[in-house]
């Protein structure tokens, strides 16, 4: 089922996807915290416009170098156990909004990720038990000032811009984590591909080892780490990062005003 | 003037300290949203049960090695910028709520702080105008699993476990910073002691700096640094860190329950 949050005229509203009449249902409340209770009304996906699909109220976790090649690309070894970092909430936009280069770094790079929406409160969840506190999943970018990341060694800046945490279109509970496949292109030419089985840490054993440090929220976003192929973008750019089964996450890149 | 956020019986408020009388006068809402509009009522300071005074919807940023002293006994220097790291909401707790020691690290540190509370939406804002978007100020103990940090290299899990982040026990909305003083002590004994005019960078370059990176909202808060004399804790202790003008945020240390 896919699920999307988006606004027609002056409403914001949550839908679920009905993809042969290109319609969405139009639901009561968010379906994470009030379930699928449908409103009775349509809205043609051609009159919506959909936002990010969450605004996680706690965090959006990050997982650094969770493909090998893109380890290696990095100048170094893909962890032995989860590499884990944060991004705020401030950093969210939605599809079709634009990222904005910061004036402090002259090399802003994309990184296409798949992304967990966490449902349920989560502590010390099992690998085992982890997909019962998964809402549905994703598609992120996870804007990375490369030059900054280097400079500061933490990543808490280079990764927290405002802009810096594109997700959408659209949340899928139920993804083909055997078979997916995620690619990003910029201008329309591909630079990433990675299959989610190449994974060097799970899904679950992301969501498992996360919450055994913090309580998982319901709405928090748990981004799954990039591929190899990582590249500069520069303004007047459209990036799309593309998920089997999720559509694709699309975001022109633009220079910050001047001041 | 000192705002509390407390609870009475079973219902959570939000008063203004009065000081002669120990009493709390009750506000309608959060001061920091609704302003100052008392309720009438009155409840004793000894019949209320003090909360962490915010718990941020968006972010706790961090400073690191903001004490010459403290970089250089972490083996550094203090950097020529302000080193930001992120915290998560998840991670408050209240004055008297105890620090539990998680499993996974055999060296858990305190690490006493100023923290500045953000009362207005700021992004860009200059040294010049910090003050404007700070609400007021508390007490921080920015816990620290040191041997994860260290082997991590990123920080985020050693800052970022629950209750890695006592906040209170009060809001002042008006402090020293020019000759204000900070302690910790464990189980009575001092361990750390700084003076706010020794912070590298100050509260407003801080501010500044981080609105430059994040939009900042109403709530966030910003721990400042923590001066030399880190020490670890153990199940049993009592850290209390104090501020001049602030009082005193005292939390006592567990082990995590087996499980």
């Amino acid at each position: 089922m896919k699920i999307a949050r988006f606004s027609h005229g002056e409403t914001i509203s949550f839908g679920i996807v009905d993809e042969e009449e290109h319609e969405l249902v139009v639901l009561k409340a968010d379906p994470m915290f009030a379930g699928y209770e449908p409103t009775g009304e349509r809205v043609a996906l051609a009159d919506a416009k959909l936002l990010a699909p969450v605004i996680p109220r706690s965090k959006v976790v990050a997982v650094g170098r969770n493909y090998r090649e893109h380890a290696e690309e990095m100048g170094g070894e893909a962890p032995a156990e989860p590499l884990l970092f944060l991004k705020p909430n401030t950093s969210v936009i939605g599809p079709g909004d634009a990222i904005v280069l910061p004036p402090e770094s002259a090399q802003v790079e994309f990184e296409g990720e798949l992304a967990v929406v966490i449902g349920r409160v989560a502590r010390r969840v099992s690998e085992a038990d982890a997909e019962s506190v998964i809402f549905g999943y994703t598609i992120a970018n996870d804007v990375t000032a490369r030059d900054l990341q280097r400079r500061d060694g933490q990543w808490t800046r280079a990764k927290g811009f405002d802009t810096f945490c594109p997700l959408g279109p659209l949340i899928e509970t139920d993804v083909d984590l055997a078979n997916g496949e995620i690619t990003t292109s910029v201008n329309g030419t591909r630079h990433q591909h990675g299959r989610f089985a190449d994974m060097v840490h799970s899904v679950a054993k992301i969501v498992s080892y996360a919450s055994d440090v913090f309580t998982l929220l319901p709405g928090d976003v748990i981004l799954t780490g990039t591929p190899a192929g990582v590249g500069t973008i520069v303004d007047g750019d459209s990036v799309e990062v593309a998920v089997s089964g999720l559509g694709s996450l699309v975001n022109p890149v633009r220079e910050a005003p001047a001041r």
